[in-house]
């Protein structure tokens, strides 16, 4: 039982936790929805009950874990578990001891880590990047994430290393959701190709993304309005899907320019869900731009799902 | 004496050598012009004996010393010292056994790594990079090329990493000369500088540079002349050292928000001359685009000068 190890993934709509083993098997899980008002003590309740669950299904007490790892957006200090400007978490733009809080509320060692970092630590250890010794993570969904493992290690910088989303693809060129222009994130990520999409419905230009939103009930446009949209062969889905991809394989190319790594792994809600049907155009935009285009880097769809995030939190304990 | 290592530093126009103490400070040195004609076997003849020239005023033979390290354009595999594609020298398109050749030679082992790479190493060890553990390695002169130091020590990927001046900062932007279009270089690079500056020229637009040119008896637009050309108040040469430090600063702030190293060491024949005179310009396209922005790294301009390189080169022996 010592063996085991907690994981969690704290998403903007969902805290997904994960029990896993010592070699790395799943022994159980539970999901939960971020909460969406109060504060930071409220999502620091809401991850200690889901990951509680997760561990009631494993057979454990929460304190009977030999630690629990967080991956976790905005700005997380591994050394000191507080986690900084989590925007698009309630009450969270200040600082808040997340690791400390989760230490006395489950009885054991807790260690919080960058989300998108972790899940490509997961993709290393246990998925798509197993056969590799140095890989690039470029998770692509409501923003583009990205992580970094070099000679088997993670490499965070000054621990803000990874942001592959805001690599500049065209300077001058389009509002990012950051603020800033041009940035690649602002061609590929889910939330600004909304924004975009509705503008340009707005200017005349046909689509059924939003009808097709409403007749699922979605809130957005999910990864799975815009798969059901190209089916449909809507005109406006393919250009934006064709445009993200062209700024995708534009900032992944200039990435591999500067880093070579072995191999690109793709994951996020878009790169599940579309990395194996854009695999060919994707590969055509790399090349390009990349500068030794003779031998190109592999490119792998993450294998770990939507339970990689939660998993790789659980290797931060060991790390 | 066994102590005593030697470099050289492989250019386009010259070989520069350079024996080296192992405390890192430097006993002998001799510059060549590098064939412009002939083959490989003709380029690798002046490099031993510049390097013979070299060891002579530090008081050895070549075989005396403990290894002779080489910095080379083109891509220069570590393993077995064979340099290939180093179009920029005579006959050099296809692959030659350079650290072989120079080994029987020189009479010592030979070791052959990447010429930016080395120089950035050399800052590391040695130069304006010394009180930091990660760093990133600007080269700014005829191309524009990178070296990366992370966490102590070297990061070449799969042998061919550091390609800053080819990640893309404008897609569908101007060509290079690598022949891809919008990479940092086709804004930065001096080459690219000189050909839309004469484009422009020939459109009509008025500029002393190349006035400037032929009065210093010079082939081309060295940096000496842009240096002139600025400081007599040419609107052209002005508007392209300024479109070149907005293609840097782009692309130095890609390169930073996805490693998010300490520093960022800026050298090569453009960097060395302007580096403290665009600090700030610099800093402020940089600004522009990068993630966390409370924070950028430090930037400096490279110490060691021209040297640099064959005193990194020499660096490899120990390596």
């Amino acid at each position: 039982m010592a063996d085991l190890r907690g994981g969690i993934d704290l998403g903007g709509t969902k805290i997904q936790t994960a029990i896993v083993d010592a070699g790395g098997e799943l022994v159980g899980q539970a999901r939960r929805p971020t909460p969406t008002s109060g504060g930071p003590q409220d999502v620091a309740e809401a991850m200690a009950a889901a990951l509680r669950e997760a561990a009631a299904e494993a057979g454990v007490e929460s304190g009977a874990l030999s630690g629990v790892g967080v991956g976790a957006p905005g700005s997380a200090d591994e050394r000191t578990g507080v986690l900084s400007s989590a925007s698009n978490l309630p009450g969270w733009e200040g600082s808040f001891p997340l690791g400390e809080t989760l230490r006395e509320a489950l009885g054991t060692e807790v260690r919080i880590g960058n989300d998108v970092q972790v899940a490509t630590e997961a993709e290393f250890q246990l998925g798509a990047g197993r056969e590799f010794e140095s890989l690039l993570g470029v998770f692509w969904g409501t923003g583009v994430g990205g992580g970094l493992v070099l000679d088997g290690k993670p490499w965070l910088g000054r621990g803000a290393a990874g942001e592959i989303g805001h690599m500049v693809v065209k300077r001058g060129g389009a509002r990012c959701p950051c603020g800033r222009h041009g940035c690649m994130e602002a061609y590929a990520g889910r939330k600004a190709m909304e924004a975009e999409a509705r503008r340009r419905h707005e200017d005349g230009e046909k689509t059924d993304l939003f009808k097709l939103m409403e007749k699922h009930g979605k809130p957005r446009l999910t990864s799975g309005i815009w798969e059901r949209a190209l089916d449909h062969g809507d005109k406006l889905a393919g250009e934006l899907i064709e445009r993200a991809v062209e700024a995708l394989g534009t900032g992944i190319a200039s990435a591999v320019n500067l880093l070579d790594p072995e191999a690109v792994i793709l994951g996020g809600g878009l790169g599940i869900r579309f990395g194996e049907r854009l695999r060919e155009p994707l590969a055509e935009e790399m090349g390009k731009h990349l500068f030794v285009d003779e031998r190109p880097p592999a490119v792998r769809v993450a294998s770990l799902g939507d339970l990689g995030g939660a998993i790789g939190a659980s290797l931060l304990v060991s790390r």
